[in-house]
């Protein structure tokens, strides 16, 4: 393809109408949020420098998702108010330009981008420049060690004595959606309900003759026909299988069904986990111990939704849901309780996780803040031998952060499920 | 999603079923070519760590581009035989396990990553182990400067002294297709001219009404029906946009359009450049500043492609086409004159550019090799008043290096096409 090449098919120029204007919620965060936050933090200047074949986690939040070239997008202050520059390769500067976040967009040619991010970083003059690194959050390490390398021989002497990761001001800056990102995660969650209730009936299910296979096909069908799109399917029988896709393993009575599914509505994804149980013949209840598994997740997970409020730290959403489990026998779950959600099923945000340095770091640390949305997901993992194996109840919900606590978008799930 | 999330729809796993064997893909090149180039390079082990978020751009050939956590994707000689290790969380073995590649998939829990790295690198004993990053080459610059830091610290001291960058190495490894890779490109670029011939023609051009979109749609509705996929479209008439999507301008007589299009077969890319002009009413010819334009690049795409021989450097490549169009009085085009192409469009191998250290670096001092397949497209940018700003004439052939020199791809275009 010509250096000017174009990602995406025209197919998707046309999905692109009916998103979320991504170009004004960019300018929204920027002009609005990110301002008000880098003084909150002492941050100068804060720089994504990325190309293509590794782009920045961020890139997309900069417009620069589409670059080829290095591409430099710069925001510091210069006489008291945010400069925002994008310095780019010639052929790239289309969607910089028509993003309309960038009050100067600087094309370089064979001379590369060094000259000019220089010039850029001595007339900002900033004394702390946020980059996008950090041991512990992978949506805010996007710099690959070759760019890092580059713009330190490029910024030249001292430099590298200004760098700070970019980690708290983004968990903040990032992390927090405006409220129509709110709004499209919340229709995307109702959605992934309602189809959700509609797959895991005995109208779409006969134990028996239908597959793992067949329920992810009919999310997806469905999700098409009320005009979403699919973000991931996971639906497994019996026991665990990890990071799996679904498979012809029929459903049968006796078996326990779990999914895990989210929709994108407007470019945002939700995540929800649902659990079905399939009832033998005669039977009215699920084994003592299936019951068991379900009435303690469900207790964890609502112990996670009322600790979440403003202010309080991650690692203490876990821990509430944790310790219900490892109060009623169980082993912990070997994961955080939950994680931030938006246009990625794991997005930028601290994480409802446990004290796990090796694990978590950092991001268990950060406080929630009012406009984050996370899905919550504290699990038990259990061997039961009447299904084969150790196996998950699933339930998660979606919620949002707001003053006075979490608020459950849309409907969660109160009871197991049961087809018979 | 729960930890073990599942990135792709159901409907993907149907297609990937088509697709040619990524995991025998995957096996074959680590098993048959990596030991031999890692001797040749005196490289004792190659490392690629990687997480989701960022994920590594050599991430699909080590099975790694579906990871959550942390992942480290170790080859190293133990006992004078190539040793296969992935350790990754443990909700994320799936992946890595039916991949193939692996004699050993380790799991790690809360513990982290950390230790069980350590001792799977004191096992090695490597004195020179390569890990990617790259001052120039994106798709070898996939370590984040967070997980980079990160392996120092778990790694231990003397460590960093035996890192060294994958670039030559990968150049060699992932840049050299298989037989196999090498067909299915192949049918890709015989499929995108057959497209391109049918598109570029009166039977879907009427001047005067049909608009970019409107050729932009029959290439990737052609596509779909015949069986691929569309990997990227570029449709522009008139003055160039740079790095832009086709848009609603109406094609008239007088017009020169040009495409660059390709489409994916078996999971990898072609990237294919086609120019058309619109004859006015009356004219038998195109303008001859049009004419000349053609003729230039179609003379610097050849002499680009017979430059192409096993062993020559890269950058000799441009030179020969570079020399082409200035020597005609054109500008340089401000890019390379050609790159990599395979499951990305932009794959991994030498650059066919010119000598300008800023923008490619060692990228065009590596030489060819037989089996390394490319995308040739040196271009003239010239003011044309009489179409209204600087255009192109797009002319883009597929190659692959043979013994004797460049095979080129399904049917080159020799002549300009006029449609009138």
């Amino acid at each position: 393809m010509t250096p000017p090449p174009s990602p995406r098919p025209p197919g998707d120029a046309s999905a692109d109408a009916a998103l979320l204007d991504p170009n004004r919620v960019r300018l929204r965060r920027i002009t609005e949020v990110l301002p008000a936050k880098m003084k909150q933090y002492g941050i100068d200047a804060w720089l994504t420098f990325t190309r293509e074949g590794a782009t920045d986690a961020l890139g997309w939040d900069v417009a620069a998702d589409r670059v080829v070239g290095r591409a430099a997008c710069l925001f510091g202050f210069l006489g008291g108010r945010l400069a925002r520059v994008a310095i780019c390769a010639s052929y790239d500067v289309t969607p910089f330009i028509e993003s309309g976040l960038y009050e100067q967009v600087v094309p370089y040619k064979r001379e590369g981008i060094g000259p000019h991010l220089k010039e850029w970083l001595d007339k900002l003059d900033p004394r702390k420049v946020a980059i996008n690194f950090s041991r512990d959050a992978p949506n805010i390490d996007g710099i690959t060690l070759g760019m890092y390398r580059y713009l330190l021989e490029v910024a030249g002497a001292g430099f590298e004595e200004k760098l700070v990761s970019a980690e708290a001001l983004m968990m903040s800056v990032k992390g927090v959606k405006l409220p129509e990102e709110v709004a499209a995660i919340e229709q995307a969650a109702v959605a992934t309900q309602r189809i959700l209730r509609e797959a895991l009936s005995l109208e779409r299910i006969t134990p028996g003759r239908t597959t793992e296979l067949d329920v992810g096909r009919y999310l997806e069908q469905r999700t098409n026909e009320l005009g979403f799109k699919v973000s991931f399917i996971s639906v497994v029988v019996g026991p665990d299988r990890g990071h799996a896709d679904p498979t012809d393993r029929v459903i049968a009575h006796g078996d326990l069904l779990r999914t895990d599914f989210g929709v994108f509505h407007q470019g945002y994804s939700s995540d929800i986990q649902r659990t079905a149980y399939l009832l033998r013949p005669g039977e009215r209840q699920p084994p003592d111990a299936v019951r068991r598994m379900w009435d303690t997740t469900l207790r964890a997970n609502r112990a996670a939704i009322a600790a979440m409020k403003p202010g309080v730290q991650a690692v203490k959403v876990d821990a509430a849901a944790r310790q219900v489990i490892v109060e009623a026998g169980y082993d912990e779950y070997p994961h955080a309780a939950g994680h931030a959600i938006g246009i990625k099923v794991h997005d930028t945000g601290p994480v409802l996780g446990p004290d796990w340095k090796e694990r978590y770091g950092t991001l268990v640390r950060h406080g929630l803040e009012e406009g984050q949305v996370f899905a919550v997901e504290p699990m038990i993992y259990h061997d039961l031998p009447e299904v084969g194996g150790v196996v998950q109840v699933g339930l998660e919900e979606d919620v949002v952060i707001e003053r006075s606590g979490a608020r459950v978008l849309g409907t969660p799930q109160t009871e197991l499920w049961l087809l018979e």
